[in-house]
């Protein structure tokens, strides 16, 4: 066997074993009785040593340098031993024993964070907390010594490869200086106009569910390959014949539930949609956190919350749960969907303050990083930085810097890629329905088919054949920038 | 670390792996949409790889040789050392190119068998099923060198360690013997007896389910540490702290089904129970295959298919399909329960006979692995034998040789556990109701605890302490023998 076979080999074995964990983490939030948790500990830890083991295997060095030597690959291949490398580089970059302190540092402080957020305890957090950072610090440099870059991009390399903090720092730049302008004079006009009617009463789990599962089927989800189930945080997992996707119901409120279905099956096409002849190689991958988030943000926020597919799903909502009237119209619901709130919550957010709450984390976690700050005096920064870019203050810690879970076990350089994905949905949407012209029409009759016909060849088919700064300029014609998603929200938001 | 806590430390992680597989398993049965069938295979496979990597790595021997010197380990890391070694002596017997010839061979005759058998196509069945008869020969003959044992000892070691066919052959030889005149009286007793009152109508799947899981909690399970689900072929899975049971429903029929759930809860019983102390070490597992098997007989037939509980759950048969009448008595119920038919299909057998099916099919692998029997000449042979043991001719091979899976896949040695389960559930209740005098009237009124206390010390919490001869012998006062079983059939079958 060849170098490239044997590393072919190789990663496909890997990625059965990340299969397994996301089958068996997929079990722990949807089926897994309590008393489970336990054994589901070891068995994942388990799992994660030896993926881990595999990708650390020395013979992997040795078929990555003679691959990289192998002038008888194809594009394809050789896109995968770039991939493969990029992966090795990671794996091997951090000693054992600061993995494992992180992850015992990052377990200690999701555990306790889970109690001190409900009690507003930041004093109590502030040590596990310190603890984390100052290991993350530590992987940082080791990464950063690997990778040649800095401590941040080292980070966000893990999610995002390629991209730097250079080319975020002037993308968030615009949005910065745009979105306070924009989010008070969208609270302007809504305030000017039309009220929304409230919709009340109840709505049941199992006429939720059924809408969840018609809009999917509408979006071309094919349930021979994936299935729907609850969980406390909805999730897009498995694998790409087999996608597992949840969300949750509230009986009160059916509007988040069917637009958190939508979102996750957005997730969802892109991984049913990973080129089919490179599966469980690197290169078949989706590309990064930032395009998977793009995915996700396109079909609910550009696609969805549009006029064209409320027109198409308001007459569903009323037949599945049985009301009428103009509340249950097509306007209402665009109203519903498209309302604006200055907010303290990331997660509850809208379109347009979403990214304000984005950037905020994103300089915070910079400034982590450089040492410029300490866990002492992050609630201060971040009640200043809410100030500054949602325009709002919060009152207590619960609701400032101790809503995330993702800090707490060390996920840092994660941030910008919500915002990432949704600048690059509103580009790639945008060049969509400039390509063809039914896309819109398509999604106001309740017909995804040519939305998903852009989408397959320029996005999900590619998998990691390119960087996503090229994979943006071959579908969109230019690299990503703030533009097209300023517009969009201008559009949408201020009918300018 | 001493070889001792090596070794503990390895075989958790197998077992961790191990309890992996279970959960992927038990998702492919009952959860996995279709189209997921290739990446699970993938995954499967990868996890059994590594399985049998960490049980066959170097340093096994060597922990094993040190382990198996130190006169510092309790009784039962002695135990557990010998079970270790056990396993390795297994997992190391065989070469790595066999084992892979035999289930690539396996798996296509498996295939192949899943439509032939429909077919009737015995003839196109013969080169698949003489291929894995040639290689489990092979692998017999291999584990029979490592091991110092027979040729059909060797694989029944595999099943039921330290078990031997000269000791079934006594065990199956007095069965054999009583069985026929047996069958022959029952049949005629229950001739001349009150005709069964037919059970009409459906009954849905929901209900059920409902009176299922009413038993279980009954039988004491714990939800807090396992679910029930559906699946084609009923199993029970998972991880002591996280039992998978599965059963089937069939609308027209709920008696199969209520006995399935009961069976299979007896398996989950003894899973709950093994010793927590040694949990994911060899010696905190099932004993055999065998006493497995008596635990969950010990329930359905013992405990379930008596008067005592079938006057507790007539009621609740009656509550929970809203039916009344004698049908829906215990009287009818229990003669439902206890008819007796020779019929064709093992799986559809009758506790009287389903033993004389057992011994054929001992016979019959016995004379395979000695050279005594070829593929060609199965049917002549099994016609013959059922004639002499259950009384009745097949008319097809379909409904004959070629009923079960267990030989296609190259599953030899196993058929025997059945019987000495069967054997094995009589003598342990008959010990336990004579041990506490209050289980059968606890069974009456639907209270298992004296029945679990009863089972917990003696079988269930020794886990692998003992060897199952060990185990019976000082739990039930004598080795195993056929008498108990036989005097039940007896009692049960003629009164007497």
């Amino acid at each position: 066997m060849t170098a490239y076979e044997n590393l072919a080999r190789h990663f496909a074995r890997i990625d059965s074993i990340h299969g397994a964990i996301e089958v068996l983490y997929w079990d722990l939030a949807t089926q897994m009785p309590k008393g489970g948790a336990a054994t589901r500990g070891d068995q994942l830890a388990s799992l994660n040593v030896l993926e881990h083991d595999l990708m650390v295997d020395p013979r992997v060095a040795d078929w990555l340098g003679e691959a990289s030597q192998d002038k008888g690959l194809s594009d394809w291949e050789q896109a995968n031993v770039r991939e493969m490398t990029h992966r090795w580089r990671h794996a091997t970059a951090v000693p054992g024993d600061l993995v494992e302190a992180l992850s015992r540092a990052g377990s200690a402080c999701e555990t306790f964070w889970r109690t001190a957020r409900h009690a507003n305890d930041f004093a109590g957090l502030t040590p596990y907390f310190q603890q984390v950072i100052d290991l993350v610090r530590q992987k940082a440099d080791a990464k950063a010594a690997a990778l040649g870059v800095s401590r941040y991009d080292a980070l966000l390399d893990q999610y995002e490869p390629g991209m730097s903090a250079s080319r975020i720092d002037s993308l968030f730049a615009d949005l910065a200086d745009f979105l306070p302008g924009l989010i008070d004079r969208v609270l302007e006009k809504q305030a000017a106009g039309p009220a929304i009617l409230p919709l009340e009463g109840t709505f049941p789990v199992d006429q939720q569910r059924a809408l969840g599962l018609q809009v999917m089927e509408v979006m071309g989800f094919d349930f021979n390959h994936g299935r729907l189930d609850v969980s406390a945080h909805p999730f897009c997992g498995g694998t790409p014949l087999d996608v597992r996707l949840t969300t949750r119901y509230d009986e009160a409120d059916f509007v988040k539930g069917l637009m958190g279905v939508i979102h996750e099956t957005g997730h969802a096409m892109y991984e049913r949609g990973r080129p089919l002849d490179w599966l469980g190689q690197p290169v078949g991958q989706a590309r990064s956190m930032g395009l998977h988030e793009s995915q996700s943000l396109l079909m609910e926020m550009q696609a969805c919350r549009s006029r064209e597919f409320l027109e198409f799903v308001a007459p569903r909502v009323r037949q599945v749960f049985g009301r009428e009237g103009e509340a249950y119209g097509a306007e209402n619901l665009y109203r519903i969907y498209t309302q604006v709130k200055r907010s303290l919550i990331r997660v509850d957010a809208d379109e347009v303050t979403y990214p304000a709450h984005v950037i905020l984390r994103y300089r915070l976690e910079q400034a982590f990083l450089a040492g410029e700050l300490e866990v002492r005096d992050l609630p201060g920064a971040w009640s200043d930085g809410m100030q500054a870019l949602v325009g709002i203050r919060p009152v207590d810690d619960r609701n400032g810097c101790m809503q995330d879970i993702h800090w707490m076990d060390g996920t840092l350089g994660y941030f910008p890629t919500y915002t990432l994905g949704a600048m690059t949905a509103a580009q790639l949407f945008d060049a969509a329905t400039r390509a063809d012209a039914d896309i819109l029409p398509g999604i106001a009759r309740g017909d995804f088919k040519p939305l998903l016909a852009w989408l397959r060849p320029n996005v999900h088919g590619l998998g990691c054949r390119y960087s996503s700064e090229e994979l943006i300029t071959r579908a969109t014609g230019r690299p990503l920038d703030a533009g097209v998603f300023k517009a969009h929200l201008q559009r949408r938001y201020l009918g300018a």
